[in-house]
């Protein structure tokens, strides 16, 4: 018998046609043989429903009340499909985040898993019942109610797999797998039937938003099998997992882009040992998240410093550098919003020479002026002007192929 | 400093502006300087909303799942309210029932209270926090989720008062109290200051459905002050307390009635002994139950017996009966669904004469049959033709003078 954690999204439950489908396929994977733990999150529009009577209260509502406000989305639908279940005739259980001791630290709203007592699960289990699990959130030691913050039903699901030691963890979404890149943008692009961790985490980071961040990284920290499906389709999907059983890997997986990208350059600061510092911390102390960063040293003893932000921080980084420059006696500072990043993700580059050139080179065949790069073991990426991101993309997804079957499967 | 434990129900929370109402009254009791608890509902309608869903699912919803999935109403009353309290300035936490542990046994949907673990409470309230506990709900030895059935908030609430030793437990409603009778029949029907919890009960279970039965039952029980108020309007409300601290008490408190009668009589039944179990045997058995029962013996060695029924259980009752009817050689089963009780409810009756005769002389005067009467220690019943039923309130409630002002008050 395997054991295996199935999770549905808030689009997958959104009403009680779409939770009779995925009782059904609960009830099928039961019938097939296995142990079956499902984690669902919130209805679709129930947690913004929520937050919206919240917000009306207080634009920064108590966050420890937050938590129990919203942590109850997750507990109607646990209860609504286990019902389901049970007219179906396969005996179902529910729990909560806190009744199935899922205990987490007390960041109210973006609280991190401690610890699952799997206990409870596993003796019905092994009664043959099916188990509900409230995906999003935990109890804290004080058995205050938390929540992970969204998607954080994607970690529930990873975690209890990993408590449980389950054969396999799927993720039912609204598309059926991830692809070489958008299909929007390339109708070629395929489905992958295998991708690393690793190169799940940049495909995921850098837009491919299929599964959260944080689950993917549980599920390589505890070798979790994590497959992404779709709820609507039949299928496959796809399969994450470590480099050793994805022995079949493409060269070069997909392609990764983001619009959200704009980049900031101050001009002629006098170079000297901790400028980077004198210029980064400001904007760390705003919050201000940065990705790449190019410092390029002039002759005259000066230097030309750029790095790329979230377009949403823009305005403040500008404000926050232009005083920087004030300081440091810079002579400008330069800013562009109009600007993406394109990046080739694929464990094989780690082994295979000339991908960057190889990468570099279709794109000034398109005529497309590279403004930064940076690269990565697994990932290269380039900042182009926004005007060329599906051209880009496009020429990149040609150059390696990546429409191609893969032999493999 | 008093302890008041505060319950409002489900309209006194039916939105925001009226939660906000309901936090300025909170916060009022504490800045008097009293230890405040608060017992909420879930909003009105949205135990409606949520049974709906259950509805569509199945006719007969899994139990335990219907808690589940129940109880998330008042946990989204007692997070907003608690928001609102802090948007106020007033420090509040939430429980729900199962982290204040409000113990119960599994009897799902109806599950009664065992036990209160008050520390976390009594803690809080030290540190002068108000203390929010959603009402209705509990969690059994297993950790189960569990409900107590429609209206058990009110119940959540006297249990708490009990536990905590609270000076009074005011139960906020959309009415401002316990009236004379019906005034909607009788325009000229007066608020009561006080009654007894005997004179309530049966005040309640005849019709003025201000209180669950079986909070006023838990109030008597441990001699919990209960105050009856408006959430909308001015007022001291009604105080529902032992006969000790009633001593200004009318010898009549008041006339309750209930449409929902109905009749049926056996005749010619051969009178033996166990008759009455014979015949009513087979009624309890089918869960019906029987109100008020008159038995004539007659010459002949035979009886006639008469009982009364809920309405909404008259078409089975009689089926039955008709059954018994054959198997004990009756004569004829009579049956009349169109007729009400009116009952004269006091506790100074048991101390006074005449009070019966006084009442039925009063329906006499305006030519009202009765049909059958049945008296307890501190009430008198009489069934009638519903036709009477406001001539009959309204007469009685004139003979007894109940439209007078209470001289003690």
């Amino acid at each position: 018998m395997a054991l295996i954690v199935q999770k549905y999204g808030g689009t997958s439950v959104g009403d009680l046609e779409r939770i009779a489908n995925v009782a059904r396929r609960v009830k099928a994977a039961r019938d097939a043989g296995n142990g079956v733990v499902v984690v669902v999150s919130a209805m679709s529009g129930e947690t913004d429903r929520l937050l919206q009577m919240a917000k009306a209260i207080s634009a920064a509502p108590n966050p420890r009340e937050l938590d129990v406000l919203l942590s109850t989305g997750e507990q109607v639908t646990i209860a609504l499909l286990s019902m389901m279940l049970a007219q179906q005739d396969c005996p179902a259980r529910s729990y909560t985040g806190a009744q199935v001791h899922i205990l987490t630290d007390s960041a109210f709203s973006k609280a991190r898993i401690l610890g699952i007592d799997h206990r409870r699960v596993c003796q019905d289990l092994k009664q043959g019942q099916v188990v509900v699990v409230a995906g999003f959130q935990g109890v804290d030691e004080g058995g205050n109610i938390t929540t992970l913050g969204r998607g954080g039903s994607d970690t529930t699901a990873v975690a209890l797999a990993a408590a449980l030691d389950a054969d396999e963890c799927q993720i039912y979404t609204d598309v059926d797998g991830v692809y070489t890149t958008d299909p929007r943008i390339v109708p070629e692009a395929r489905r992958l039937p295998v991708v690393t961790y690793e190169e799940m985490l940049e495909l995921a980071s850098l837009g491919a938003k299929v599964l959260q961040i944080r689950s993917v990284e549980f599920a390589s920290k505890y070798r979790v099998r994590l497959r992404v499906l779709s709820t609507f389709a039949p299928g496959e999907g796809t399969l994450i997992t470590s480099e050793d059983e994805a022995v079949e890997q493409a060269l070069i997986s997909g392609i990764a882009f983001s619009r959200d990208e704009a980049k900031l350059t101050i001009l002629d600061v006098p170079d000297h040992p901790g400028i980077a510092h004198q210029i980064l911390g400001p904007i760390a102390d705003g919050n201000i998240e940065v990705d790449m960063i190019i410092q390029n040293v002039g002759e005259d003893g000066n230097t030309d410093f750029t790095f790329t932000i979230h377009r949403n921080d823009y305005d403040r980084a500008e404000g926050i550098l232009r005083e920087t420059s004030r300081q440091l006696g810079a002579r400008e500072v330069l800013g562009d919003k109009r600007i993406v990043k394109i990046s080739l993700v694929g464990v094989g580059m780690r082994s295979h020479a000339g991908i960057a050139s190889k990468m570099f080179g279709a794109l000034a065949k398109e005529g497309i002026n590279i403004q930064m790069i940076s690269t990565s073991e697994i990932k290269i990426s380039v900042v182009v002007d926004e005007k060329y991101l599906e051209l880009g993309v496009r020429a990149l997804h040609e150059a390696f192929g990546l429409e191609q079957k893969d032999e493999g499967h």
